[in-house]
């Protein structure tokens, strides 16, 4: 086993596991979440449950989503899994405090960040596959991705990256075009030196433009009432005007809700639709 | 407009009301929140919506519930609204520290604490009439009452010493008897002194044995897997022995749930039960 489980939660029908592993890529204890619906315990097959990747935002950790964002009923609804990686490693030593909760799921070229800060290939590399291994039931070639704020950054940087990894993709208020934000290319900064090429190579804005996967919806759920949407910390619409001319053109659907705001109030509010929308593309109805 | 709306957050269809107002029987500034489901908006008429008093357990806040209760679908679904109190004053001084989230809805007689640990009055003559005032749709005549852990021992507290106040009581992992628990009775005695008899007035195996409202089940989840039901802190068992002979024999109805905890994972996966069952007894379906 090379997870340890630490915790194993009831909640709704399924339960959820708190786990815990040494990963080879950040060389850190990573922790994570897994919530199993009840279909897993009561199939017999192998692969069968597809997975959600769902990412937190900024200073959050597994718990914020796994308390707060009521996917679980959904889970069990549709029959998916949910996995739930943490938002850095998590390491007692003052030089790396700016980026616990913070590592913006980027592989950091910049010292002292390099050596741990390597979330990218972490979750793309160790995570996924090992998680698919130990729990052989996951599906994780029927996978979508989701997240919040900086998760939702994540959500679209992944999918945008690597859209053959994953089925659909959603976002909760999410950072749409961080290297142009001052507030988010501080963490770009520090993780990847001043060159803005650099940079580039996470944003949303910039990889939509050479995206190359399945004329596919995103589906965005932004409050208006979002004090970092109303302080253009998020830019959906950036991200609608870099779509255009691009494989994506028409298919950024972002929902703008009155008066919601950056919280997971947003998030549990709209999670309903945003587990409809990958339960589709998973082949769950 | 004796409430002040420090916040008005958007939250499934309806909205989040957090307050603050003075009171007069604490002597001190009060926090709470007020769930409004979409009806409020839409409904024209005075006093049409029903009230849930949701109350939370210690050390909590209104915000663990409003957070992670996931309550808001079935206010929506039903048609009530959801009064969540603080669970003390919030005082900054270092002689009431120890109470600070931990009243358990008493009236304190015992200084420091009589001065403003007044919670139980509070609730009953402070909040619940002005709110109803201020507030004109909702409808304080026709209002149940449900908690959690202490607030699920305040659930059962007020509905026994009150029951023509609610129409109907649950409660997810309730203290039931505290005044045995030492764990739970160094509170009482803080609060009311060393004499027992004072802290039965309060406790919900003694409250029982006169209760002298309808013949009317309450409803209490309870998991097996938590760790105060395996200590004995909560005693359900013994609230079932106390209401043999009483009128309320044979209604206490626990529903022992295999392996959940005492958290708000259990609260959210038994919530759609639990409001059905206020539904049923508010009238609403």
């Amino acid at each position: 086993m090379s997870f340890n489980v630490d915790e194993k939660i009831p909640s709704f029908d399924g339960k959820l596991l708190k786990l815990s592993h040494n990963s080879t890529i950040t060389h850190t204890k990573m922790l994570l979440s897994l919530y199993l619906p009840h279909q897993y315990f009561e199939k017999a097959d192998n692969k069968v449950l597809p997975v959600i990747l769902f990412l937190s935002g900024l200073n959050c950790s597994p718990d914020n989503p796994t308390e707060k964002s009521f996917i679980q009923p959904y889970a069990n609804m549709y029959g998916f899994s949910v996995l739930f990686p943490d938002t850095s490693p998590r390491i007692n030593d003052v030089r790396l405090k700016k980026g616990i909760g913070s590592s913006f799921y980027l592989d950091a070229t910049e010292n002292p960040w390099c050596k741990n800060f390597k979330m990218y290939s972490y979750i793309m590399k160790d995570l996924i596959s090992n998680i698919g291994k130990e729990f052989p039931k996951l599906d994780t070639d029927n996978m979508s991705i989701c997240g919040h704020s900086m998760g939702g950054f994540g959500a679209l940087m992944f999918y945008l990256k690597t859209p053959e990894m994953f089925k659909s993709c959603s976002a909760f208020a999410p950072l749409t075009h961080p290297s142009i934000c001052p507030g988010e290319n501080k963490f770009f900064k520090l993780f990847l030196g001043s060159a803005q090429s650099e940079w580039k190579k996470y944003d949303p804005c910039e990889l939509i433009k050479t995206y190359n996967g399945p004329k596919r919806p995103i589906l965005i759920h932004q409050g208006t009432g979002d004090k970092y949407y109303i302080g253009k910390e998020l830019l959906p619409e950036d991200f609608v005007k870099a779509s255009e001319g691009t494989i994506l053109e028409g298919l950024i659907n972002i929902k703008f809700k009155d008066g919601y705001g950056h919280n997971y109030y947003l998030v549990s509010s709209f999670m309903a639709e945003q587990c409809l929308f990958h339960a589709k593309y998973l082949g769950l109805i």
